[in-house]
């Protein structure tokens, strides 16, 4: 019994007829061909951090860090400061500091989309004295049935998503940050991801995952539609003014067990799923955007759709009202010591709230989701992202001053 | 005392000025702009195994196996046959086999510029019962000092260099491949590489690698020189028929130590290299491209390249004649359980004989390169390369029939 959340956010959908186009107001949306500056640069400024509604880079560094024993709130603050000035350097295409300290690794990369997301862990408000300043949505997540969590691979004080279209890019400003980090905070785990990237192939459509599935065809479109992303990030006015504008990431590391899963004949790959392989449309019938017909049945009183097939269990009609941006990556890091392959989805999931995003998609899932023996979920955890920092401001400041 | 070949390969530039043209012969040479067909794609079949004349590709997946345990010669020869059908499908952009049996990883990408290049350590001619065959050149490289080699991703009886624009067509292709081998050979390691993706940046310039050092200025371009190609390819008229057109490959995974080396001052790191960290200048002045003057001294007498400086040992001067085509790319796994970067370059070196290649240029960086102290060469391997396979021949059949 294992439960995910691979394919498909539940109840997206079902939202996505009724915003109004809102693309042109935030340059963080319209992503590296739109954005004003360099090609490939995105604004590291503004009411959201870069990286939730930017669209997704080639290559991707995650990686959480825990505060060093004896660090306090200010020690922290300070680690704030730092990275943010480095991080909007890094995202202009520079050097982080001096330039002569800098290795150079990134030279002649330009910007390259560069974004750096930073994200609080339920210990960073512990650690620095701010418990009471702790939103109750950061509370730890359920162990779900299934789950095979590694706890050094979960869980952190720190969250940091860099991501870039060039993969020196991502290792150097990943590196930069960790490299000001020292004393103040030390790497708990790091992971490395990819998908397709921009200029290739059918990049610009949904991305498929390593399962060979089209995946994200129902993920929300915040360019398109204020109310999914009002979804996505925290508007509401209750939210304190730190985290007005920033949003909740789970990220969980699911491998896949390709050795079953490929040996599968098409059929039964496409029921477990409920699309077609080639071009992800629901075995109802039409192309990958007609909604999926969970009635339909065929002659013998068979539904199409099975009842364990991923799409029923996390269509609209199933989960309405539980929206997640799902900006994962893909990872292979080879065979593990039993010659299986260590691949899988670094699953990212932004949303206004846990509590409506990923906790009923993936309760709902756990009831029985034919994927389920496909896949493992291996590490987990849940950070909080403040708003972005305005010009002059840094990243948490109205958190750890307030 | 640790002993390295990172950048410049010895005796390069001396023998750029002799060749004649001779890129419109071969499709192998020119890459996919210029390459006929679908863009992106590589041509399979010719003279020469594509992916060693080939531009590098942004992803590689290196991979070594072993023939299983009681595997003889015509299991082998079953192997490479379908391998080969599997390969040129591959490199089409279409399923290795039937489609229906393949997850669709791919669909979307293309061609891809996807090459598979293959080739033979020792253990594979004593397996077949061709230990006869076996040429004099693929004896075991000797230890050289300073060498801490994992053995379990060191040699191997087979290698495969899967080379992609897009990381899921590498992906699709090796584990295809991994398929296709099971109960006659079972992987025994494998590699994950990348390099600017081509169309950002400097990409098309010459690549830097993970020490921020641009790596490969004295790289011998075969595309514009039949000379420098004539010590790439084995192409004696007393090689083997087999082997004529074919190639060596050194295969070395050499981590770099990077946090020792990011931070050094900028002035130690380029003496110890002998060039600028920007562009590449020798530090006797110029620009990337213009030739180091060994003799330079400061007004006090010190010589400008240092005695110990990588590109002095592996000056033209210093080492004529050993030509070798470096074709490698960077790695970066992630933190090692000690907290170091398991980071570094998958060196891969092609050259017509190892004798007159690596192993002198080797050896002359044992005797003091600079960089050597901030480097662990931690994984090697030898393969021969057989030549190319026309349209109806298999790879290697030429060995494996004769």
């Amino acid at each position: 019994m294992r439960r995910r959340a691979l394919l498909g956010a539940g109840g997206l959908a079902a939202l996505a007829a009724g915003g109004a186009a809102l693309a042109a107001d935030d340059p963080a949306v319209r992503g590296p061909a739109a954005a004003p500056g360099p090609p490939g640069r995105i604004p590291f400024h503004g009411p959201h951090q870069a990286g939730i509604l930017t669209p997704r880079q080639a290559c991707a560094r995650l990686a959480a860090l825990d505060l060093t024993p004896g660090a306090d709130r200010a020690r922290a603050a300070a680690l704030l400061r730092a990275w943010t000035v480095a991080a909007e350097r890094l995202s202009r295409g520079e050097p982080p500091g001096e330039a002569d300290a800098d290795t150079g690794v990134a030279l002649g990369a330009g910007p390259a989309s560069l974004t750096v997301t930073f994200g609080f862990g339920a210990g960073f408000f512990d650690r620095t004295g701010l418990a009471s300043a702790r939103p109750p949505a950061l509370a730890p997540l359920p162990a779900f049935p299934g789950d095979r969590l590694d706890p050094a691979r979960s869980g952190g004080d720190l969250f940091l998503q860099v991501a870039a279209a060039d993969p020196f890019a991502a290792v150097h400003a990943l590196r930069a940050l960790q490299r000001i980090a020292r004393g103040a905070a030390a790497t708990r785990w790091e992971m490395t991801g990819f998908t397709r990237p921009s200029g290739t192939g059918a990049a610009d459509g949904t991305h498929r995952n390593l399962m060979g599935q089209l995946d994200g065809t129902a993920n929300p479109d915040p360019a398109a539609d204020r109310a999914q992303r009002d979804r996505i990030l925290v508007t509401g006015p209750d939210a304190p003014g730190w985290l007005r504008g920033g949003s909740y990431v789970v990220v969980r590391r699911i491998r896949m067990l390709l050795d079953h899963w490929e040996g599968l004949p098409v059929h039964h790959r496409e029921q477990a799923v409920g699309r077609r392989v080639t071009d992800g449309a629901p075995l109802t019938g039409g192309t990958e955007r007609t909604p999926v017909d969970l009635d339909a049945a065929r002659p013998d009183g068979v539904p199409v759709i099975a009842a364990n097939a991923h799409i029923r269990l996390a269509a609209p009609k199933t989960n309405s009202g539980a929206t997640m941006l799902r900006r994962g990556w893909s990872y292979y890091d080879g065979p593990r010591p039993d010659g299986a392959p260590d691949a899988g989805m670094l699953f990212v999931a932004w949303q206004t709230d846990p509590g409506t995003g990923f906790l009923p998609v993936q309760h709902r899932l756990a009831r029985g989701d034919a994927l389920a023996r496909y896949v493992e979920h291996e590490a987990s955890a849940l950070f909080v992202a403040p708003r972005g920092a305005a010009p002059g401001e840094w990243i948490g400041q109205a958190l750890l001053e307030g």
